[in-house]
């Protein structure tokens, strides 16, 4: 035992998915997918095309895009060949895509896809290193703040499809920039000051100060920094410079937003406007942080070196979202893996009773042919006790009995959760086997029906 | 001109995306997706669950499970931490999953997912670095030959939904290692015995024989090899021996089934029953191999060490069978990026006219709020042209004019196409704005019942 139990440790230790990464399955996958189609139906509504890129780009295509998060990206090893890094996020492959196809003028594009980051993961936040975005963008020339209020609009459509709260805090390079200039911070210090403020939504004043004293602030600097960028939220005036209350208005979403000064961003590429949504805390379970960033990007495609093309787009954390809706839901009895087939069939006979394997495949075929979801015993011969426990959560069942076969017909019959014996008192309809498919849909449109 | 040439093309040459993948777009993403949905709907007809595992895994998991495919494996790059490798295939993902989850006795599952190969591409047959594999496995303890009846039952409708005429080409590893030690193939050289032969689809018999040579084996043995291998087809005997008849018969795939004694899949994990689907080539005009393959691999859960489980599965070809989709559909006459929204919203007026931009967002929102695809110009006051210029596909105009915004009314038009002038003579119908959402819908309705 003593010299058993450290191998198999060590073969347990080994069994896992790779840190910062999980499985998705059942009733997650199910949450999952269910928020990737409410998301893509807005965002299909606002005319957005999906776009699907590699999970991997040239590692020159990524690099000097993301400053100093830059040593989050995952490498692939030097096998031979070009030098690849899978994808950090999902804008910098668009802008590449963009540059690529000079064809394209205006587009708005959106893709679900995975990114991978290098950081440190806190899973019960919604935070991994391979997690999922959903990034929807506006590209191209368009007068002046249209494609920014639509972004904002879109927010607001796909929040309240969850019917979920939130706040929009958004704020302005330019005038984060002219702020930091106003109140001291010499140009080459705006950049790390910007990064230092945006902490301000996850650690306390004192924090961020000293971080702007180690980057070489002075005090006197430093605290009028602070005085501007606490001075967050009802700041109207603001707004009315930046003259997008109109718009703001006419697109339903003014109640949502607020301006905040304290909201910087951490990436290098943008160069306007840019948001967060956070959740309406008061009424949240868990603690996850903004939930959909973004901004606008009028240099990135330019970098590339084809043409210039102004950018503006909203990344949507799923993860995030998923840990919120997961809290929020309702603890369901059904089996995790439980995506049960809508009709079970099943054979009964006496002592010589062959299982009738072959008539339970055959009625199973037409099933299929019909579209309907049937599923039959792993077993030849089966006892009643089987199928009733492998039927589990399908409503119909189609019987099939020796003498019955013979004759050319099947019992068709309801089943009902937790009342596993009864099928065999209550012996179902006998109909003809010809007339299975209409039957078992009849049956499946009454269940439907008393369920309303 | 000289100095700057070499610059644009360094650049150029850098924006790409990485050998042997690929952007998905416009009407190809659509195809691709239609593709997922066939597929999805045949399998979760057959009680198959989604799965989704991490696009890496832990190196340790991958090896010794491919042979010499090995080399192909993507690796990581070591920047601390865990080992990592991109997935090579969606089988291994699923059995290491299938070994954590204990309390999983039975499953179907499927996953479509993208998996990655250090191949040579060659894009026009399909084939990739990065490409798309959808499988459908059944894990579990069965009676024998069940499911295995049940995945042939599904390649034939999955490729029925396509109308895409198959042949399924049959054989069993046992059947095929017992005729190689019949031959007098030594037993350590029955694997690459194997190798050999499962290139007789792609290369002439000679070249094969030249391979066996090299590997050890003698002439004699080689050629009696040869005469098994090459009896391939119509070895009606061997289905009789395997006691398959009946059940695929019963599955409705009998017509579909050859058993071919040269199939011989390069993977190492299989133990059983082997099979690849080809396209039926007389009406195919691209040559891309085996489109679904699989078998059964008893041993490979077993290898972590848990439990053993026997599984079944079969690997659909995603790239492959859009390579012949595509090559069959249609040249269509809309652009490739067209997804047009249903209504597009235009305002005109006089020489003071300021565009009517935010009564513009304020109807596009009332239109998204009730579920209308809708979009406006990007211009703040568009000229004629240009709104029926960006307008293009859009079935339906609301059109905005001064005098009757001020009365509280819009006018709702039916748009045809190549009609682009024609607008500004039919003024379309005069409408109270509080009816918009429901004159759309009845104009939508209108279009949907004169296309049928």
């Amino acid at each position: 035992m003593a010299t058993k139990a450290p191998t198999t440790t060590r073969q347990s230790a080994q069994l896992k998915t790779p840190k910062g990464t999980r499985d998705w399955v059942g009733r997650d996958l199910l949450l999952r997918d269910h928020i990737f189609k409410t998301i893509s139906d807005v965002l299909e509504r606002h005319g957005g095309i999906p776009l699907d890129t590699p999970v991997f780009e040239l590692r020159s295509i990524l690099s000097e895009k993301y400053g100093e998060e830059s040593r989050l990206i995952y490498d692939l090893k030097d096998q031979g060949g070009e030098a690849c890094s899978l994808r950090y996020d999902l804008t910098v492959p668009f802008a590449r895509w963009l540059a690529m196809r000079t064809d394209v003028q205006h587009i708005k594009r959106y893709q679900i896809a995975k990114v991978y980051r290098r950081d440190q993961p806190a899973i019960s936040r919604g935070r991994l290193r391979e997690f999922y975005q959903c990034d929807f963008d506006i590209a191209g020339v368009y007068d002046p703040m249209i494609p920014d209020a639509e972004i904002l609009r879109i927010i607001a459509e796909v929040f309240e499809a969850f019917e979920m709260g939130i706040a929009i805090k958004l704020n302005h390079r330019s005038v984060l920039h002219d702020l930091f200039a106003v109140a001291g911070v010499p140009s080459d210090k705006i950049r790390p000051t910007s990064s230092a403020v945006d902490k301000l939504d996850k650690a306390p004043w004192d924090e961020v100060r000293k971080e702007m004293l180690e980057k070489g602030l002075s005090a006197e600097i430093a605290d009028r920094v602070g005085g501007f960028v606490q001075r967050s939220g009802s700041m109207r005036e603001m707004l009315d410079n930046l003259s997008t209350d109109a718009e703001l208005k006419a697109m339903g979403v003014i109640d949502k937003v607020s301006f905040d000064l304290s909201l910087a961003r951490g990436l290098d590429y943008y160069t306007g406007l840019i948001y967060e949504v956070i959740p309406d805390q008061s009424n949240q379970p868990t603690q996850v942080g903004s939930i959909a960033a973004g901004g606008r990007y009028d240099g990135l495609v330019g970098m590339y070196g084809r043409r210039p093309l102004p950018c503006i787009g909203i990344s949507f954390g799923i993860d995030r979202i998923f840990t919120l809706l997961d809290a929020r839901r309702k603890k369901e009895s059904t089996s995790e893996l439980a995506r049960e087939a809508d009709v079970y069939i099943m054979a009964f006979g006496g002592k010589e009773f062959d299982g009738l394997l072959l008539e339970r495949m055959d009625v199973a075929s037409q099933l299929w042919n019909a579209g309907i979801r049937a599923e039959f015993s792993a077993k030849v011969k089966p006892k009643a006790q089987q199928h009733f426990n492998a039927s589990e959560g399908a409503p119909v069942a189609v019987i099939l009995g020796e003498d019955e076969v013979k004759a050319g017909q099947v019992r068709v019959k309801r089943l009902h959760l937790g009342d596993k014996n009864a099928g065999q008192k209550d012996k179902g309809l006998l109909i003809a086997k010809e007339n299975i498919v209409e039957e078992v849909r009849k049956l499946l449109a009454s269940i439907s029906l008393d369920e309303d």
